[in-house]
């Protein structure tokens, strides 16, 4: 659409725009057409070609295949750079990542980095509804899509209302099928907010990104059917490859 | 919570941690929780200063100071930095942005960058029922919350929905009043997707960010009470200064 929009002129302008296009971001709009010829999974050629084939030198390219590939556009493989195929579109919605991911045709998946048992800090008690020192599990898992990491999930729940996780739950399977099968609750009602942050150096070791790399955080809050707080999780995906919908309605 | 988690050993734990935390990641920590003793709008003091305070070369605390500008916890003010303010939190709904932001107490506002007539491309008319090349308006804002710019808006609608748009509409004003008042339609049903990106240069410029910032993109369609298609939204906010919050029930 800005293609067409760029062709006209505007009936009315409220700004005149200044500014040169950096030479990286020529360079980076010539690739994107490349890319779009070449199609998904396609290997890219070496920057060194890249340069010779665009006049400029192989810095200036190095620097937009960085931004393409923080975008998502390419990835890396082995030694060279591919295609990348469109990013996920997970639906914001009360049901779990398992079920989105589903949708999608693709695989689920998710491997523990760590159960432990811990007193909640005022901030975590307020939100679960306890007092503060109170205990509370903290679930760390990394999710996988096809087996591909992407993204990271803490989760934080009253042991009160799940007293034996550590013994009932296999880490690798949906924790929200574990509710609702062995502790007959499921999310009713859940707040979210979502903003994006840029990966710690932990958190791009765990997902298997290059650290600073922008991504989603999802902040959740859940009640269950009988209206008390559920769980607390924040959820990190990674900004290249997902995206979130959502449908919004006048009553809601 | 991170906190209190590191100082408990997991109850289960999947993988072993590696890796160790990169210079400028520790001195990013430390300098977190000198802004939360600044407080917000406090003048930090010196890059050289923090070096000296840190014992690290001044390119250690540049690279700290860099991904706090861009996840909003410092902005630049005049030759200084300063400690920011937290992000604006907006409401995804089928609301107006200006609703968003006064529910907030803050002063919304807008300016126009350009209005123009153009022929649908096949996507663009597909979304809102339309044949290729029908004629339809863009319309781009730059959106300002208490005169600060912090996102830009290009709305797309059919020219034949709103013919007079050019000469009925003051584009400083909000776009969903005046769509109520002079057109008698709101948004009724709205699909939204949500990812990051990275700032165009045009778009920084426009926005007044460092190009690259990560910012939030919300693609929009949204349908009126008749439940036929109205607009096609692209905006984008400041990923330093904005997130989105979205309320999900059960039964939605």
């Amino acid at each position: 659409m800005s293609d067409a929009a760029d062709a006209h002129t505007p009936i009315r302008a409220g700004i005149p725009e200044h500014g040169r296009v950096p030479k990286y971001f020529a360079v980076k709009t010539r690739l994107e057409a490349v890319l779009d010829d070449l199609g998904e999974g396609a290997v890219l050629p070496a920057e060194r070609e890249l340069a010779v084939d665009f006049g400029v030198a192989r810095e200036t390219v190095r620097q937009a295949l960085r931004e393409l590939l923080i975008q998502g556009r390419v990835r890396r493989k082995g030694r060279g750079t591919v295609v990348a195929g469109p990013k996920l579109v997970q639906p914001l919605s009360t049901g779990s990542y398992t079920e989105g991911v589903r949708r999608q045709g693709r695989t689920p998946g998710r491997f523990l980095i760590g159960l432990e048992r811990l007193g909640a800090d005022p901030v975590l008690a307020a939100e679960l509804s306890l007092a503060a020192g109170d205990p509370v599990w903290h679930m760390e898992r990394v999710l996988l899509a096809d087996e591909e990491r992407v993204g990271l999930e803490s989760t934080y729940l009253s042991v009160a209302r799940v007293p034996h996780l550590d013994r009932d739950f296999a880490p690798d399977t949906s924790f929200y099928a574990f509710l609702r099968d062995t502790v007959g609750v499921v999310p009713a009602d859940v707040d979210e907010r979502i903003e994006t942050v840029l990966a710690t150096p932990r958190e791009a070791l765990l997902i298997g990104t290059p650290p600073a790399l922008p991504m989603l955080l999802l902040h959740r809050t859940s009640r269950g059917g009988d209206g008390a707080p559920l769980e607390r999780v924040r959820s990190l995906y990674r900004g290249d490859r997902f995206s979130f919908t959502v449908h919004l309605s006048r009553d809601d």
